[in-house]
């Protein structure tokens, strides 16, 4: 299975590939797609929306993951994040693929066990986990990273429920 | 001029047509864009795109008029909401059509004179500026009527800055 993990935003957009082969967690691509603050928000959706194809068309996901929207955010910030987030779903779904949503807790829980973990944690356990050889980085690409992780993370667990379950 | 006002919304998304021809308002359509609450919002987002861009490909509009977010709404309503609006934004944008904002204020203070109007008011002046035979409903639709009347009132309004500026 071949996730895309995204951590949206306006103005840094970050994603991370990742797949599982064999039960190893492979890393393909990470990055962010990045937009000028000066321009109107349109055409910045736009940039969001072209690269984001791009990543799909190249690595052919089976599965988008995306991080849910901190509501206490500051709210000018949750709405133009909202806008890039409502952009990822559609491309998503115009390419026909599942949408995974987790919160922030449920992401660093899955990758470091514990919901309060520091970002440098995350990152740490992001790197050890992928056999990266330095820390991801910058942090919307290493959070990218951790929601893809999220995402094997939380299928394994099911599938793990399923024949347990199956056993009884 | 031909404008398409869109008061954005993740169940309902209004939309209204309206243009100016000889100093005369004229609506084309307006109505509503429906999702179903239950069903995922990527596909909530892809239904709306869809009925977007057919409404842009039918009534090829000069100009997207859209509503800006209430920050003080409540959050969860406003990253759904914002979420729609993103796609909106992305569809004119791919359409390569300019997108104007404006403010719940600034469009019944264009539309009744008076930014702290009621609905019902907003609703009888979009009837009668714009002719109709009963009051335009449901709200959503109404309300985009005003978006897009509000901008061609503020057009109309730089056309005569730009004449007096060029007399002085």
């Amino acid at each position: 299975m071949r996730v895309l993990g995204i951590d949206p935003g306006t103005a840094t957009t970050g994603f991370g590939i990742v797949e599982i082969k064999e039960g190893r967690l492979i890393t393909l691509d990470y990055g962010t797609i990045k937009t000028t603050a000066g321009i109107d928000m349109p055409l910045r959706l736009l940039k969001i929306n072209g690269e984001l194809n791009r990543l799909l068309e190249e690595y052919q996901p089976d599965v988008v993951a995306v991080e849910e929207i901190f509501h206490h955010k500051n709210a000018k910030t949750v709405v133009a994040v909202a806008q890039a987030r409502g952009v990822i779903l559609l491309a998503a779904s115009l390419a026909q693929l599942p949408v995974a949503e987790y919160t922030p807790l449920q992401v660093k829980q899955a990758v470091v066990g514990y919901g309060q973990a520091e970002k440098r944690q995350v990152q740490m356990m992001v790197q050890r986990l992928l056999g990266l050889d330095e820390l991801p980085h910058p942090d919307d690409a290493a959070d990218a990273l951790a929601i893809a992780i999220c995402h094997l993370h939380s299928c394994r667990i099911n599938d793990i429920l399923k024949t347990t379950r199956n056993r009884i």
